[in-house]
């Protein structure tokens, strides 16, 4: 348990503004973007070798503020039982950078920012995304801050195909890097999911092609709808049944006949109001178009697949760690196995873990302790390396 | 494999008025409900001593027409492979009985009939519904057809829950019981998924209170959604990886890096293309409302926890089976092993079989030879000991 006075304190957000016109950011597709303006921020000291960065990728849906607070020390970065002083991402020997990805809505120039061609916010004209987007945006993020080489990257979900993606492309750069509960290929179940979530939002009648921004009403019905489906699949089964079983909302509501009125249909169980309160709350910090943007993106993620991937692989220094939980059935113990098989035919030095835990893939988030043991002695090892 | 000439040829589908202003359906929440139309199908002829009926119960969407055509051979009912002259339901020796559920939308009377009370559809003033309350409609339409004990009720999913809620409060009146794939309480995560459903269907913007009857528009974008995501969990993950794997719609599409195009976010994938009809076929032949009824009625069905549910049980006299399918995790295994124990620690005589197959939820739908044996054996048993 984190122990009073162990937590970050009071923390801000960062802003660089890291392509501009004259040094426009290069995607993959081969289209230029600039300005890009990334969100992050850091915590701990850079030591003298500037050896000892740690960095962090985030999910789908999270942002830069990964630890401490913003002045409400009750409300706390998504990551603060992993980040702090004696914690597994140790602040008091690592200098830990966490930005926000571009694409994204919380700092970093996504679809909802300003076009400079028109003046009016990207929307859907906002390039195509890919992973290897994102990790040119972190390297350029670690250049701003004068640091040539991470000690290590470490990311859940889609923040662990992130730190896959740049240990595969820059092998000598990376001293190690921890995915967890993260997949290199997506399976069609999952690709499924997107497409339900996708579907909800471009056919919201107020999505207007991506163009909702100051007008009244944008895609929220669709976007909340998204967020409840994904957030079903973010819990195992049991996980629920342990936070809501068939508990009715109204404990005094009739045992088994139903009543007759037209809110028979609102909510009943504990679980409908909690998923209705997960899609609502998350209207207010997620934009929809950068849900289409990240979701594809995660569809299409396939780095095996590429021809010279194995080629480069031969030259993997970099230390792996992949974690999976046990109930996880987002990206279960399957995805983690073969991102470990490949990585090993290839010759690098992997540690696989499956750890077990009820809470499915939110487990990540979690403070569960040999899950963070397994991180924590993956980077004490690295930190004793240098 | 079905041989040509086994099957059903041509059938119709036909109504009785079972309940009306001078006799109405009396319903489990103490509202009555007139008139009550049925539509329903038999197949095979009853015997003299009308013992030979087998009483088929439908799951959540499909219909009255389980069996032959309705003058295009090509397009069958959804339990052809089951129903028919040879097959399981062996119509050269059973008279089959199929209705379309009270609350439908298939010719029975539901939310889009007229309330002669205002002469417009009911909408959501149609009375909430319990399992029993469709228990109540089958017994009378037996009666109806001059029956008076069915040798068999045969359901899937939620016609397992009929068969089964039916076995529980008339105990000698059934001599067997088929409960496939069924559930006698629904997880939370079952839950999660029907109140995604229902707030797709009930947010749409052109939802209107339930009253989109004869409108230019009706909760289409919801319906569509609610039955892409109820689809995703028919199907086993393996399901989907055989049917689509990770292919492209356009084959020739880019292999990694996205093209830029608005359309980017549209169809890629075949499993989304899928999806996509699922939805939009959907729309023709289902009601909103309907939806909105029985899956809350799913929901709340709990039958074991009625307090008297355990003594009417040690009457039961009813055999019964229960068949679950080893990859179907919408109702799993486990919520077959609920079902078998409970009735065998009332002394009930239970065979339960678990059924090896990769097809999900929808195998009771599927010829799989274990499965259509073990239900063949079963009602060839019954039809014996007549």
């Amino acid at each position: 348990m984190i122990e009073p006075g162990e937590a970050i304190g009071l923390v801000e957000t960062q802003r660089a503004e890291l392509f501009t016109a004259e040094r426009p950011l290069l995607l993959g597709s081969g289209r230029q973007l600039a300005p890009v303006e990334v969100a992050f921020e850091t915590y701990g000291e850079l030591n003298e070798d500037r050896s000892n960065a740690v960095f962090i990728c985030h999910a789908l849906t999270a942002d830069a503020h990964a630890a401490g607070h913003h002045g409400d020390p009750e409300r706390r970065g998504w990551w603060d039982n992993l980040i702090g002083p004696g914690r597994p991402v140790d602040t008091d020997r690592c200098f830990v950078v966490v930005p926000n990805l571009l694409g994204g809505c919380q700092g970093t120039t996504g679809p909802s920012s300003i076009d400079p061609a028109t003046g009016q916010p990207y929307g859907l004209r906002f390039p195509a995304l890919s992973v290897r987007d994102l990790v040119t945006v972190h390297r350029r993020l670690l250049e701003h801050l004068g640091i040539e080489r991470p000690m290590a990257v470490v990311g859940g979900s889609l923040g662990g195909m992130q730190a896959l993606q740049w240990a595969l492309d820059y092998p000598e750069e990376i001293g190690g890097a921890a995915l967890i509960c993260a997949s290199s290929r997506l399976t069609a179940q999952n690709i499924a999911f997107s497409a339900v979530a996708r579907e909800a939002i471009m056919r919201d009648p107020d999505f207007n092609g991506g163009d909702f921004y100051g007008r009244e009403r944008g895609p929220e019905l669709g976007l909340a709808l998204a967020r409840m489906t994904a957030h079903i699949t973010y819990l195992s089964e049991e996980a629920m049944r342990q936070k809501f079983g068939r508990r009715r909302q109204d404990p005094d509501a009739p045992p088994v006949e139903p009543g007759v009125a037209e809110s028979d249909f609102d909510v009943d169980f504990q679980v409908e109001s909690y998923l209705r309160h997960q899609g609502l709350s998350f209207l207010d910090r997620f934009d929809a178009n950068t849900y289409l943007y990240f979701s594809r993106m995660m569809d299409r993620f396939d780095p095996f697949s590429e021809p010279e991937a194995f080629q480069r692989m031969k030259q993997l220094v970099t230390r792996f760690l992949v974690v999976s939980f046990d109930s996880d059935w987002r990206f279960d113990t399957g995805h983690s196995r073969v991102i470990q098989r490949a990585l090993a035919r290839a010759g690098a030095q992997v540690s696989f873990r499956e750890i077990e835990s009820p809470w499915g893939h939110d487990s990540f988030l979690l403070e569960i302790p040999e899950y963070h043991r397994t991180v924590q002695t993956f980077l004490n090892r690295l930190l004793e390396e240098q």
